[in-house]
Parts: structure tokens; sequence; C-alpha cells
């Protein structure tokens, strides 16, 4: 164990606040000027730190990228169990939409928006980080219809149905996005896999 | 009128065709590059003219992309009325997914994903170009509503529950959009506006 490990593992150490440091400007550098826009001779000057500090960390950017998005999908979008499903639902379309507008969300679809020749692992992250929650909202799906709130639904169909609307509310900015449109949306799609099922 | 006019009405016409040159290097260049990577001098010298010709025709980006986008809504995406409103919706899905994997498609995205200093032009011209097919689907779903197919539907909330599925499942590019995709995204928001209607 060498002596950055050490550190890394003592909370607010001077390596875990490096690395958050450069986290937060990697992100500010993406959201201003894209992903191709992130230089590690910038990156480096405006977290202060030396290049060769920010290389250990991560020796390219896919490292680099990988890192951060995965850090910043662990911090956000809960899905929340209180036992209504409408309700539920609808806080996780609400902080899934607050998540989008920060630097790291739109950093995500800036990743999934990049033109690929076909093996591009940092897309592959991109795809990771959306399918990361897909088993908890199966799990949190699979009580409600045990409840008798939901029939039975498959989790990837169902969070392409609430949050695709959402991306695409949040990528208008035309105005914030509220509770009631939320609820809209869920209302909507927990009606519509109902009348499924009836048929 | 000028020659440049004149020539401009002639279809097939040099005129026009170099307008249509410059318009398809443009969006190959933002395809590749991002919004922030076009430059007139490249742009120039892939369509093969002069950098005088580009400045004479759009005398700034925004002017570019404001025709580019404009022309590129103009040719796609239509929205039928066969007198079956699942099956029309389910054609104007698949038309939307076709074009948004194209160059334009995507410049279109990357238009909305740029960050703005709260006056950007650009992104009112990507917004614009999202609503400039709303009439047409408000005209088709209160045809629908007309014929029984449908309760009564607002355009603007339709258009978001459909349209934001698509553009999440293409952004994944895991697999190509199919008719049934779109078909399974129809019927559930069908089905969810009559049970709106029923409660």
């Amino acid at each position: 164990m060498t002596v950055d490990d050490l550190r890394a593992r003592r909370p607010g150490g001077r390596t875990r606040l490096v690395t958050e440091r450069l986290r937060a400007a990697a992100l500010e550098i993406v959201a201003e000027s894209g992903i191709d826009g992130l230089q590690y001779e910038e990156l480096a000057s405006r977290a202060q730190v030396g290049r060769a500090t920010v290389y250990r960390r991560w020796p390219n950017r896919d490292d680099l990228f990988r890192d951060v998005l995965t850090h910043f999908a662990e911090t956000t979008v809960q899905i929340e169990n209180t036992g209504d499903i409408v309700r539920d639902l609808t806080t996780f379309l609400q902080s899934f939409a607050e998540a989008s507008i920060t630097p790291a969300g739109r950093a995500v679809l800036q990743i999934l928006l990049r033109r690929t020749d076909g093996n591009d692992g940092l897309h592959h992250v991109g795809v990771e980080l959306l399918d990361r929650r897909t088993g908890e909202l199966q799990r949190r799906l699979d009580r409600a219809t045990e409840a008798g709130q939901l029939p039975p639904a498959e989790a990837p169909f169902v969070n392409m149905m609430l949050i695709g609307p959402v991306q695409w509310f949040v990528l208008r900015r035309e105005r914030p996005f509220l509770p009631e449109d939320a609820q809209a949306i869920v209302e909507l799609v927990v009606a519509g896999l109902w009348r499924d099922h009836v048929d």
C-alpha cells in the first residue's frame, strides 16, 4: 500500500480533496467546452495541481471520465420506497431532472452524443450509467406489483418511458421542471401499464 | 435582384448546388467536432469553395445553423393521416428515430446541449425546430378525437411523451429502433391518455 493509498482512505485527507477538486474541474470544463475540449493541462491548472498528479490518477481520459461519472452516479438519483409507487416515481423523476442540469448530468449526455467509430469505451460508460439504476427500479416496481399498485412491469421499458420525457423537457430549458410535470408523466405511464394489463 | 438571387431560383443551378454542398459539409463537421468545432475556413475547404462564398451566404454561424436546421426540418418527419391514430403515430416515431441518427439530427441535439449564457439564439432555433411539428400533431390528434380514437389531448404533452422515449432509445445506440419499439411506446401513451379521460 502506498502513501497515496493511505491518504485516500482517510476522509478529508489531502489526496481526497485534490481528487474532488479535479473531478469538479473536469466537469466544469466538459460543460463549457464539451468532452473533446478537456485537456489535462487546463484541468491541472484549474485544480491548481501539477499535470503529473492528473496523469497519476487517470492515465487517460477514458479512465478520468469513468471515475468522474461513476462517482456522480453514486451520489445522485435515488429510488425511494414509501409504499406509494406514484409518489416514489415522481420523486425519482424530480431528482433525475435536478441531476440532469448539473455539469455532470450534461457531461453524461455529451458522452452519449459523441460520434463513435464503433469502438468507444466512453459511450459504453455512459450507457452503463443510464442502466445503473435499472436493477433498483425493477425491485421497486416488483414491490408495487406485490402491493397491487402495478401490473408486472419491465424496468428498462418503464425507465425509458419515464426518463425519456424528462430528458426531453430539461433539454429545452424553457422553464423549470416542476413536481406537477413529474406527476403528469408518472400518472400517464402507470395508467398505460394498467391498460396493457387489462387488455 | 442580383445574379445570385436568380441562380438560387433556378433548381439545379450552381448556386443551389454550392449551398447544398455547404449545408452537408457543415453537418458533417458538427457531427464530428461539435458545434464549437465548426470553422468557416474548414467548411469552405470541405465544400471546395472560397471562404467569401460562405460569409456571403451566412454572415455568422447562427445564420448558418438556422438555415441548415430549418432546411433539415422541412425535409423530414411527417405526420400522416391514414385514419388510424396508433398506426400514424407509430410511423411518426419511426421517421423521427431515422432523422435523429443523421448528422443533422445529432446537430440539433448538440445545439440543445450547449451551455448558454442566457442569450443564445441558437438554442432558441433548436427549440423552434422541436416545436415546429406541434401544430401539425395537434391537428392530427384532434381528428383522432373526432373519430373517437382518442380523448382530447394536448400536442406538447403527447409529443414529449412520445418523442422523449425515442430520443432516449437512440442516444443509447445499443440496437436499431424497430417498428415494434415505436408501437409499444405509442400503445402505452394512447392507453394512458384514455385512462386519464375515464377517471
